[in-house]
């Protein structure tokens, strides 16, 4: 986390030392800031999250398991009809660990409610998406119900490779992982002591059948995560081919960032006033 | 929309001047708008929207069948069982005025396919809520089976009172009308052509039986616009009061807009880094 910012010409690209994080004190400050922004500032003390069985979801929930306590949160597992038996499994491993709430919500009826009726014919791509929007709303609609926020799981690697869906994954009003690159969350879920069948398992976002995420990137993310923190650092590209970098994981990481800045913004709104929502609408005032 | 900064003390509460708009202008302006960020930035030629049948759609629908043709505007009708037949009748009027491309996608099945199997008690709020989000997955969904873009319809009045379902109405990556207050939505409709019959309607969110959006607000548009068009340029609850607006207006709409900032916002991410996404990550660099 500390690597000074001017760039040591003895760099090893191989090396995880920028990468390394100090799990227990990071933990500590998240559920202080879970506990800020949920209790504090909006006076709610209850969460509701996704649990996938992935090792992201499964962090967000032992962090605000130890926020909120175990009995205020609320884990969902919202399986397709060709989510993976394991997952829910996993996610079971979680909600014992931790005695958290939990509840199965299956979307497959909302989902085919549009897809069959309507566009039978849709390329997987769009039936996740369609999958990852429809667990949005069971999320914000059993958050609505017993008066909690929906917490997100989504983390830096992801967001910065675009790798989420809009309005979806990235939708939760409230999010403690999404500056830590997954590597980090790794280390920080050994740390919690997140069951190491999650921790080791290939992440995989679980809308296609044998999908991983590393086979979707063509790169792994012990590799992608490096390129990516000194790019958001402002590197820029011959630099980080000077330091050693391959060639061929340095464009496609670019890529990836460069396609995908829309996805990390609020939408483009037309301004015809000086008073803009959000653009000239910035300055401090009294509300 | 040029009213000078400082303001006048013969100022009359009870005039519209300040939120005049010059409509020609303005739509020249949404047509080059929608061309410059759809075609010449994004390469995107072809627009879809939910044609609701009410004024702020049908806009949309003229400024896009003016910047795109015709031929490449998909209009979505999107009824829930609820859904008012009048609404229907209105978007259609829209369609044939323009010879836009048109289709009905009942959304029913979707939504009661989460409501009635797991949810069938839920209050009317949520299943507007969820009405709204379901929406949303069938316009971005349609969206990426034709290769258009999703174009938002939000104004800018329900926008400041936070009128909108999040990740619903406010998700189009592209909207024309966030700038322009209801009563200026209005006079650009009529510039445009829309028929009377849809302008001069009660403006209504149509989630719920008999739902008006001023029955909603408990204050007319016209009378939140004007007190809006002040707040939003900084001036203070009491500068308000002391121009003549009524203290109850002022109230409600000081208490609408300070309520609903987090609406207008990305998600709150825990920042660990030196290089958190739209934070620190905000500095001008080569990608």
């Amino acid at each position: 986390m500390s690597l000074p910012f001017t760039w040591a010409p003895k760099f090893d690209p191989t090396s995880d030392e920028p990468l390394r994080i100090d799990a227990a004190l990071i933990a500590d400050w998240l559920v202080a800031f879970l506990r800020d922004e949920c209790v504090r500032r909006r006076k709610i003390d209850r969460a509701v999250l996704g649990l996938s069985g992935g090792v992201d979801s499964a962090v967000v929930a032992y962090l605000c398991a130890r926020a909120f306590g175990p009995e205020r949160v609320l884990a969902l597992r919202m399986p397709y009809k060709i989510s993976s038996r394991e997952s829910l499994d996993h996610a079971q491993l979680v909600v014992d660990a931790l005695g958290i709430q939990d509840r199965t919500v299956e979307i497959t009826d909302m989902v085919d409610g549009y897809v069959c009726a309507h566009e039978p014919d849709m390329s997987a791509t769009r039936l996740g998406n369609v999958c990852a929007r429809s667990r949005m709303i069971v999320l914000f609609d059993m958050s609505a119900k017993i008066g909690g926020l929906p917490i997100g799981t989504g983390n830096k690697s992801e967001r910065l490779f675009g790798y989420f869906t809009w309005h979806a994954d990235d939708s939760p009003p409230i999010n403690p992982l999404g500056d830590l690159f997954k590597t980090q969350v790794w280390q920080l879920a050994r740390h919690l002591g997140v069951p190491d069948v999650i921790v080791e398992k290939p992440a995989t976002a679980d809308l296609i059948k044998g999908q991983t995420d590393e086979g979707d990137f063509g790169i792994t993310y012990y590799r992608a995560d490096r390129i990516l923190h000194f790019l958001v650092r402002g590197y820029g590209y011959d630099k980080l081919i000077e330091m050693g970098f391959p060639k061929e994981d340095v464009d496609l990481v670019w890529r990836k960032v460069d396609g995908t800045h829309w996805k990390r913004r609020l939408p483009t709104v037309a301004m015809l006033s000086n008073s803009a929502i959000g653009e000239y609408y910035l300055r401090p005032v009294d509300y």
